[in-house]
């Protein structure tokens, strides 16, 4: 449960940001897949805070190794582990941290859970124990891609108040990653750098959302009751560290539509059924019906700031907690491989089960 | 998986919509709890179609029955079944779903994903399926009520344009119930009840939002990494038919505030740790922190219209489905008991989860 | 967990014994299956009370219902509910067993667990909880038959200190079926048929061995490390009530054998890879390899006789159980077709989770 | 599934023989645990290859690290991963096993399941797998110990055709260890000694049977149905290398006898229900009486022999597999802590699940 991810492709991270190391473990990954280190280490890369001046300046080269599950370059179908060792462990940075609950953070429920928690950095809940998440999710977008064609694209789409213009059917990742924000958009994407170094200068934070397209999905991915695909994509990204918020398709926006507006047609495109718009974002009844699928996820502006704020010490006596050391000002561009490798794991999952529905 | 929710409270729905009958097995609810077969029956009622002249006029009584799991008016720790017969099976109003594949609903996907499809209805993907889930709902409400002091209240927050304003954390059942379509706002009810009205005239359908709070949970539940609280809730939520997007405490509105603003300062309230302001909807990475939990569901129009729509049949043949018989024009008032048994299933399995954890 | 079996062909037994009914759902079961209900009859009255001169004389129909995943006589994907009324509820029988504990029962432990029980006969402890089982596994082996032409063949091996010569690579359903015990051997089974006499004439009961074996099933079936074939069908057969012991293959007598004795050579038997012996019992490393799969399960005698025994009453006060009512002097007969069900259930799951391991 | 064994105490090993690395994560011990690395590593030396003269020679100091999940000295509630580098890798040893199936090895049936293997040595199969285990059972064995009084003494009962006299009720890990056959019968253990170090000489292998035992468990762990702890404990063990058969309490031997013969009375023993023999084995009914819990495991003799033998090479064509390298001429020393560990995780499982069935 808790720490483990996915029914038949399982993904099972483990580490704590201060521990000696953080990674991951792969079940149920088909054999005799081709995996390339590389392929891991280059969503890793776009994971690793340092990468861009809008980013948190922790430094992690955060080089995977893979110690089991591969021979020859050529999946076993036994269990990946990867694992990648911590090497900026400044505790002192962390030393105000000891006695005081950061507002907005975990460190007052992990205590009030577990009666323990590793108060040097946020543990199991600091944004580092995405680097399993992103390790997994780049095998599961291998895979997917070389052995099923599925294509997945995620970017910034919004930035405080700035939002972008982006058409999820054609944006390429190259698009992406023509800029350190992460957003396709050439006009949002130069204000939202503007904005967030403006937040860094002011010790201060800032929120968005992320969009993400998978495409050339086929149809009857998904189950019908409790693991509908869009059920499955929210629990995968609404577990993501910071995310508020979960849609698909035409999603909150959708309800102020009548049925009439909503529905998507079908059509008989030269034998292939498609419907001629899309918000359904790809998944009806719980299934894909093999239209691109679309999914947005909110993310609140990260809670560590250099601000003074009020809150409580360990003994609950009021105080004030005094910002210091770095800041991620905006987690949006790293959010990006996060969101991506959550739906590559999901859609991963349900392209195994599919096979074990075939009559 | 598929059938199946939660870990320790595991629930598994059965039953197509114009089958024998639907239901569930409870599995995991603790012995020796007083289960009164009226509290399950109470939130049928509030699920059960044709219960007001804004829902659908399908005609079910909705009798519950339990066959296991409860002896003497307690439960045993054994499978608790629950069983309604299906009554209101007017299979000619759905002969002409036979040949084509409704817009916008599962017909397409079931048939590309199993080959085979109950046609009569939308088997699994019916509304109908949810009557397990409410049933199920009802004995973790009142374990979690009985038990740990645990309340939750649901409504309708929007239809269509048209939102309401409600205060999460005083708004009664009372209130929720004073009128047909569950929103506790009186100047927005009334509003409300019409626009439906004329939908129905129309033969067209609408959205909305259902907001959900949990009041006095205590600290603690959930789990750090992927099974947060806000991902489970949104997991289950999003599972719900009809569902395109979830959000807990600020949301997508969070994304426009910087984290001076959006973060809640702790206090010490006469012993208790509380926070100021509740964005974080009640739960900080992933685990609550006894504040109410507050969450929102978003739900697209109903699918089924009474107006011509573009579609395929099941050849892929272009044609015209002539929308007849009867049809829901809101689900919004039906949906609130529904998202109140998600929340309760989620809350009452981190319950029994919490209890693994202490040290 | 507590209740399912199986992890892609999962089964969920519901129903105390005196309760109103029992039964099972089954999910995950593939589309398009033809199921008759016969075929789940016919297993069911194999497993019936009451069939024969020699086991207990409860009298049970044991009719079976299907409300739900079969639309047409085809699977549909979605779960099969199965239900079977219980009728023979003689409370009064079981008035004595309220406030004393049967030694070798389930009585005390279910009170020690739970906090109480249905005292009206054993609950889920009861062999009546195999109903849902043997239904279940009724419509694995139609699957497993009709799909993968696996045949499955169980007997009574032994009964008290009377063993039976059979050859499973030859042995058919048609000889076991051929008289009251179950037994192949014609030899055997007159000298079983008269000890269980003697025993039922006595109040006393008598234990023994099941053999079950599995021919043609394919190379492959099975997990390498937890989930080896061997474990499974050991926890599925050792959860019957009664069951003492299983073994596989050489099994326990294997051990006096040294490792050149006891290695099966492999050999080319026109193009097929196969064993000149099968003392792994076809699985080897976890994993079928082809050859015959031979399991054994040992059943203590029937922990209710009608003798009186020396017990303590719910107070723990000293006492004496005075035997009366009806019991089953040799559960063996009706264990063949449990076993049976065990064994299909858990290859069913594995040719499922085969599926999803090709690269 | 695959590599994961446990519900709420989930252990998941990694790595294959002749990879990187081999080890585990533990995922669900509780928090604020002392944990010290000796406890581990004390174990791990008993498993540990090389550790007297009656076991394979190949060389692993199996030195163990925690990377996780631990906190000056404490559990954190989070993942622990426990690693072991491998270091003695011969390939050349193995490679003649690179074309040739091992007769009653997994090479085959793995080449069959997944279409590639890691032929350096047994790959996942190899009894290498085993280091996860080992360690993962230390852990919970602390947590049994310190936390519930549970103490868990294995040794060995049998070998080859030598079987042992111990008392289950007063047998010591002292007298266990006072030997390297880990036999604490002083009559028999020079006898196997002798015996195993004539077959290593021969270049064959012996098996034989271990007992284990589980002293101070308190009444009421484990569940009704699926999970009796029999079967639990059953799975745990079949799961190991090498291991064919499983019998709790009077096992296969108890068939002979008749009910009256069989059952155990009750009796107060000054105000705890106890039960005056213990052919039941510590369980009734699958939940734990209280009284001793006694199982037996029957390992065959090793695989690994250094005669020549008949096979088929991957090619299918005949040929014979000359014996060469090291080999162990008995596991059974070795199995001893393989065994308590399962039986170690299988309480440690059932005691964190019996805390969520308290009414």
């Amino acid at each position: 449960m808790s720490n483990t991810f996915g029914h038949l492709f399982r993904v099972t991270t483990w580490g704590e940001s201060h521990g000696d190391a953080v990674g991951v473990v792969v079940d149920g990954c088909p054999p005799r897949i081709r995996i390339d280190l590389d392929d891991v280490q280059r969503e890793l890369d776009r994971r690793r805070p340092g990468q861009s001046e809008i980013t948190t300046q922790r430094r992690e080269s955060d080089r995977a190794e893979i110690l089991s599950g591969v021979f020859d370059g050529l999946t076993l179908g036994t269990p990946i582990l990867i694992g990648v060792w911590n090497e900026d462990q400044r505790s002192k940075d962390y030393e105000h941290m000891r006695a005081k609950f950061r507002p907005s953070h975990a460190d007052y429920t992990y205590q009030a859970k577990y009666g323990i928690r590793n108060w040097k950095g946020g543990g199991r809940a600091s944004a580092r124990e995405t680097v399993g998440r992103v390790a997994a999710g780049a095998i599961a977008r291998k895979v997917l891609a070389q052995e099923h064609g599925v294509e997945i694209v995620g970017y910034v789409k919004q930035v405080w108040t700035l939002a972008a213009d982006v058409d999820p059917d054609t944006v390429t990742a190259a698009e992406v990653e023509s800029n350190i924000v992460r957003c396709p958009d050439p006009d949002a994407a130069p204000r939202m750098i503007d904005r967030i170094k403006e937040a860094r200068k002011d010790g201060d934070s800032l929120g968005g959302v992320v969009e993400a397209v998978a495409r050339n999905v086929p149809p009857g991915l998904g189950e019908p009751v409790f693991d509908k695909l869009e059920a499955e994509l929210g629990r995968g990204v609404l577990s993501l560290p910071a995310c508020k918020g979960f849609e698909i398709g035409s999603g909150f926006g959708g309800v102020t539509m009548t049925g009439s507006q909503h529905n998507d047609p079908f059509y008989n495109d030269q034998g292939r059924i498609r419907t001629r718009t899309n918000r359904s974002g790809g998944v009806q009844g719980g299934i894909s019906n093999g239209e691109n699928i679309i999914i947005r996820a909110a993310f609140k502006p990260t809670a560590t700031i250099l601000r003074p704020q009020e809150t409580v010490d360990v003994e609950g006596n009021p105080t004030t907690l005094e910002g210091r050391g770095r800041h991620d000002p905006c987690v949006l561009p790293r959010a990006v491989p996060m969101v991506e490798a959550m739906m590559a794991l999901v859609l991963m999952d349900h392209t195994l089960r599919q096979r074990t529905q075939a009559g």
